[in-house]
């Protein structure tokens, strides 16, 4: 009889190949896609953005970025309307001490004290990129010669997944362009062109291919196949699951003037100001190194220890 | 007549010595105590860094932990009873697609969009060892040279400060030993020793003295008093707003037993572990050291900067 079992033990989840290097990599922290990282692990995270450094472009001024931001900031970039189900919020329990101490006592008892949080006006960094332009829109016009910026920040996006290349809490490192079109332009393309020269450094196979965000929902899917169309997104993907299904490991961006617009970015002559970027997944990457080169460090390749100086 | 003028301007704040600072070290991001950070501020806090792991014990493990955590593992660690008001929990929007955008939405029509948020599984870590425990727990009873372990982590308090030195969002660094009583007090003593010797080639002015953590609520009062009267905990204190108060920039915490019997952390007696580590605030370091030695590096003495190899 083929009626189900109730009660039969699930499938076991089909085997990921990158599941065999967890232990060289991290520690579980009781939460999917939420890990502590190993000593080895955290050199090769340093040896890429020492190597990304490197190549970084003549002018460019850097900043590091906490892991939240305004959430008054995160709203205005329409973040709720292309991705409201990848937000994380700050939320805490404020008031007097009796109030506070209320609804701590509850988890002592054994109730829900969360129901007395509050959202704060804190929200977890979804992308490395968001903090900078508010930040440049403040200096007035931009100046002839655009900026160039070099930002990091630890990202959080809610998508709990058992997937290693896929963390809700994952490090993103970016350059960003802000200027005119034909800067944003060529800032992308000179960057495609020294990112797969990167990657083949690093001894690593990819692709680069036209892309879109996630956006949220079937609004959503026009506005990816707008993007497509457009060709404004490009990624680097590294087939890190077998050759079907390659995982993005840096992107290539042209914003157009949508930050330009939504933060008041001008150029000299009035125009909103366009941007760019690239991102790499500073995890992704790291994750792609070890399925590539294997769970030892001591084991890879002697050109790519020596291109990461390990 | 001396009467309150209703509507009269607040009282400028006082000057504080910390905000002459502000340009070389941060940029706002409309929040406060959640700054962008410099690229001249960055490179000191790496150069902190690299000086504390210089001088890490033989015998260190390594982890780095994202900046958050399970919100099962921070309840398990008492956090609900001891700072309640300093916890910054995840809140997301969950569902299916229609109620996702039906709150989403609120916020494009100028209603409370937060209404819609739960409490996630995550909160933001407070405490740079706290994912530590559990992870050396799982390894069964603690071996008789016990454990030491250097970790770091971006950490959250819900105190919003307009001082420098009191962010909501900063970098924790510790070095943590598990083990026997003996080999806490011990570990704690050679530590007082060399980071005061660290802060003297820093060119820092300090004391060190009992402290106790800031417990919440008049519970906690007792609870600091009793700390204070074990000395279970040490500060380094750096005068940065003049002499009369301190910033507590390294702490050096014997934590008894309270981490051993919360997560089962045994000895090979069966006797629970005993727990200590030493603090680095890598924030309130830097800030120290721009408090110090001025807002532009490249006039800071010579031999500062060679300390940090800057």
């Amino acid at each position: 009889m083929n009626m189900p079992v109730m009660n039969a033990p699930a499938a076991p989840p089909a085997t990921d190949p990158l599941d065999s290097l967890f232990d060289a990599m991290f520690k579980p922290m009781d939460a999917l896609g939420v890990y502590a990282r190993t000593g080895a692990y955290e050199s090769v995270v340093e040896a890429l953005a020492a190597f990304i450094s490197a190549r970084r472009d003549e002018g460019t001024e850097v900043f590091r970025f906490p892991p939240v931001m305004s959430r008054a900031h995160l709203e205005r970039h329409g973040y709720l309307k292309s991705f409201p189900n990848l937000l994380g919020c700050v939320s805490c329990l404020e008031g007097s001490e009796t109030e506070i101490r209320g609804y701590a006592d509850r988890h002592l008892n054994g109730g829900d004290w969360t129901e007395g949080l509050e959202t704060a006006d804190l929200v977890l960094t979804p992308a490395a990129c968001y903090p900078v332009y508010p930040i440049a829109a403040a200096r007035g016009p931009v100046p002839e010669a655009g900026y160039r910026f070099d930002v990091a920040c630890d990202c959080f996006r809610r998508e709990p997944s058992r997937h290693l290349d896929r963390l809700q809490s994952f490090r993103m490192r970016e350059y960003v362009r802000i200027g005119t079109p034909e800067q944003i332009v060529a800032f992308r393309e000179s960057w495609i062109k020294t990112a797969t020269a990167m990657a083949d450094e690093l001894g690593l196979t990819y692709t680069v291919e036209t892309a879109s965000d996630p956006f949220f929902g079937r609004l959503g899917q026009i506005m990816a196949f707008s993007q497509l169309e457009q060709a404004l997104k490009f990624e680097l993907l590294i087939p890190l699951r077998g050759a079907a299904a390659g995982t993005a490991c840096m992107s290539f961006n042209y914003h157009r003037e949508h930050f330009g617009t939504t933060w008041g970015l001008h150029l000299a002559d009035g125009e909103p100001a366009h941007t760019g970027c690239v991102a790499f997944g500073m995890d992704r990457l790291a994750v792609a190194m070890f399925a590539t080169h294997g769970a030892a460090l001591a084991d890879w390749p002697a050109a790519i220890r020596a291109a990461l100086k390990l």
